[in-house]
C-alpha cells in the first residue's frame, strides 16, 4: 500500500502499456514517460515494439475466441500463457530501451479480448498477476469490465486518452483507426470531455486479412501495400450485402468486433461469392471498399453537423495505400492524413493509451467516457495488482 | 486512491466475505468486523447466510466447468452473471444485518472456481467489477491467480487465516474441512507461520453428492444425516480402487479438485460398480468411507511425528453423523470434534477467510503460505477494484 501511495504522489512516471488487438498480430509494448495526469497529462514515447504471435499462438487464440472450438481448459491455460507473453513483452521493451525494470513505475495491460457482448459481458485474458510476478511492477489491467459493469459497451476506451492528448482549440479532428475493426474519435474544436464522439465504424482489416489468409493458404495474413485489392474490382452485389448489415447503419454509440466480422462470418461470405465465380482479388477489393465505405457512410450520416477539418488515420489500415486512396475519394470534402504524416507513430497509439489509462486509474481519475461507451456513469477502470 | 489510503489506515473495518465452493451449494456471504491485521487480527462474525444456487444456475456452472460442454460465450456471460449474484449476496447480507452499504469498508470475493490446474493456471469467475459497481464498495478478488503466478498450487488459501485466528500455545490442532473436497490445516503447538501444514486429503462430499443426485434423479443432492450411507455396506473392491488413486497417497503439499473427483470420474465409477451389481447404498457407504479413509491415511502417514491433540471438523461433512462416526473410528488415537462443538460456526469459515484475506491484501501483508501452496515466495494475493 505504501508503494501505491508513492506511485500516486509521483508526478513523472515510466509506464509500460501493453495491448493486443482483435487483429491478433502480436503484443504491442510501449514504454512511455508520463507527466502529471488528467488534462495536464504529457507523454513522451521512449520505445515501442510489436512482439508478433507465432501462427500456433494465433491459432490457439482463435480457438479460444470461437464458441464451437473453445473450452474452459484452453481458456484457463491460455490466460496464464498469454500473461507470460505479456510479461515477456514488458521485460523486452524495457531492455530495448536500456531501462532497468525496477525504474519502471507501472504496467497498464489491456490483455487479449476473446469475447465481447456489448453491455452484457466482456472477457480479456493475459493474466496480469503473471505480469506483476515476472516484472515486479505494479500492474493495472482488465479495463473493459468495469465499463460494462456500469452498463457500457466496454469500448471504445482509447478516445479518453485521445481527448487528453489531441484536443485542439482551432480544429475539429477525426482520429480514424483502422485495426482489426474500424473506429473513429471525433474531437470537436475546443471540446470538453462530454463533447467527444467515438464509435466503431465497421470492420477494419479483419475481413481483408482473413481473405488473404485463405487465398494464400496461410502464407500471408494481410494485403501488403494493397496489392491484391488493386488487382481486383468491386463486386456491387457483395458490397450491397455487406453495407446492409445493421451495425453499419446503426446510430452511435456502437461497438462491433470479431463476433460480427470475424472468421465465421467472413468465410461464409467468401464461400458464397466464390461459388458465384467471384475471384479472390475482387473479394479483397470489395472488402477493402466496404471498410472505407462504412467509415464514409457513418461520417456522412452521423457527423454531418460538424465541419471536420482533418481526418488522421492510424492502425494497420493506414499503411495500405489502396485504403488511403479510397478514403480520400470518399471523404473528398476534407483533408485525410496518416498519423505518420502528422508526426506521430501510428502503431504505438493503443499501447500508449493503456499506459495513460493505467496512470489515470492509479491517480484515481474517472477514465471512461460514458457518452462514448454508453455507460450509466463515469468510473475508474481497471484492477490493481499491488 | 484517497479512499484506499483511508481504508489502509482504518484499524476496524466492516468486511463482507463472499465464497462459492466446488460443491456448488450457493454463495456464502459473511459480514465480519475485523480489527487490526496480521497476527493482531481479531474478528467478530456479525451475520452469515448461504444464498443457494438454483438448479439451473448449478447446471450452467457445471457446464462452464466441463471441458466438453464449456465455451467462451458461456464463460464470458456467466462471469458477469455470477458477479451480479455475488453482488446481490453482499447487498442481502448487509440488509439482513441492518447495516447500510456505505458503512461497509471492503468486500473480499473468492468467486467461483471453474477450472484449476495446480502450478499451471486457475480460473475463478464472478466478475468483481460488477460487485464493486452494484455495492459501491472497494472489492478485492481473484486471490488464487497470484499464488499460481508465483509457482504455487493456488490453494489452499484458508490456512493462512486459520493460522491468524486459531494458533494455540498449548495444543496441536488439526482443522479438517469436509466440503466438496477434504482439506486439513495443522497448527502445531506454538507454531509460527512457517510451521503450518495444510493440504487436500482427497474428496470431501463431492462424490457422495453426485451419487445421491443420480440415485434420486436430481431430487436430492446430498446424503442428509448419512441415511443412505447407513443403509449400505462397504464394497472393498471399490474402496481399494479409490484408495489407489495417486493423489491420495501423494506427499503433501498437494491439492485436488473437480478435475479428479468431479462428475466425470464419479459417474464412471458408479456405472462400473452398478454393472457389477453393487447397490447405490453400498456405493454411497463406500464413497463415505473413502472420504474418511483418505483423511486418516494422510494423518497416519504424513503427520505421524506430530501429536495431534484435537481434530476439529468443519464443512458440510461435519453435519453427516456417519462421516463423524467413521472419523472417530479411524482416528481413535485423538479427539474429534465438530467446529460447532468448539463454539464456532462451521459453515461460515471460508467466507470469513476471504474477508480476512481481503483485509490482509489492503493492509499490504503477504498472505499466502508458500510452504503450504508450494509457491516460490510469499506474495500479496488479490486484485483491488478501486
Amino acid at each position: 500500500m505504501e508503494k501505491l501511495v508513492k506511485l500516486y504522489n509521483k508526478k513523472e512516471k515510466l509506464i509500460i502499456g501493453l495491448m493486443s488487438g482483435t487483429s491478433l498480430d502480436g503484443i504491442d509494448a510501449a514504454l512511455v514517460r508520463v507527466k502529471n495526469s488528467g488534462l495536464d497529462t504529457e507523454i513522451e514515447l521512449i520505445g515501442f515494439e510489436t512482439f508478433p504471435y507465432t501462427s500456433e499462438e494465433r491459432n490457439e487464440i482463435n480457438k479460444a475466441c470461437s464458441v464451437s472450438e473453445s473450452n474452459v481448459e484452453l481458456i484457463c491455460q491460455l490466460n496464464f500463457y498469454l500473461g507470460k507473453k505479456f510479461g515477456e513483452a514488458a521485460i523486452s521493451i524495457a531492455k530495448k530501451c536500456n531501462i532497468k525494470l525496477d525504474r519502471i513505475d507501472l504496467v497498464g495491460s489491456h490483455g487479449q479480448t476473446i469475447y465481447h457482448i456489448p453491455q452484457n459481458s466482456t472477457l480479456q485474458i493475459g493474466e496480469p498477476s503473471v505480469i506483476k510476478e515476472m516484472t515486479g511492477i505494479t500492474t493495472v489491467a482488465d479495463f473493459r469490465v468495469m465499463d460494462v459493469a456500469a452498463g457500457g459497451h466496454g469500448a471504445p476506451l482509447v478516445p479518453y486518452t485521445e481527448y487528453l492528448l489531441y484536443r485542439n482549440s482551432e480544429k475539429t479532428i477525426a482520429l480514424q483507426n483502422i485495426g482489426g475493426i474500424g473506429n473513429v474519435t471525433i474531437l470537436p474544436k475546443m471540446c470538453n470531455v462530454s463533447d467527444v464522439i467515438a464509435f466503431d465504424t465497421g470492420p477494419g482489416n479483419m475481413m481483408i486479412d482473413t481473405c488473404i489468409e485463405i487465398m494464400t493458404d496461410g502464407e500471408k495474413n494481410y494485403d501488403e501495400n494493397g496489392i491484391i485489392a488493386s488487382k481486383g474490382k468491386l463486386n456491387s452485389e457483395l458490397l450491397d450485402e455487406l453495407m446492409s448489415i445493421p451495425i453499419i447503419k446503426a446510430k452511435p454509440p456502437k461497438t462491433t468486433g470479431r463476433e460480427q466480422f470475424g472468421k465465421d462470418f467472413t468465410v461464409k461470405m467468401i464461400n458464397k461469392y466464390r461459388e458465384k465465380g467471384v475471384t479472390f482479388e475482387d473479394i479483397v477489393n470489395t472488402f477493402t471498399r466496404f471498410t472505407v465505405k462504412s467509415i464514409a457512410y457513418n461520417y456522412n450520416l452521423y457527423l454531418k453537423d460538424l465541419v471536420i477539418d482533418e481526418v488522421v488515420v492510424s492502425g494497420g489500415g493506414s499503411y495500405n495505400p489502396i485504403i488511403m486512396q479510397m478514403l480520400k475519394e470518399e471523404l473528398y470534402y476534407t483533408k485525410v492524413f496518416t498519423q505518420e504524416e502528422k508526426g506521430y507513430r501510428s502503431d504505438a497509439k493503443e499501447a500508449i493509451a493503456f499506459a495513460i489509462l493505467a496512470n489515470e486509474s492509479i491517480s484515481g481519475n474517472l477514465n471512461n467516457l460514458p457518452l462514448v461507451t454508453g455507460a450509466k456513469k463515469a468510473v475508474i477502470l481497471g484492477k490493481i495488482i499491488p
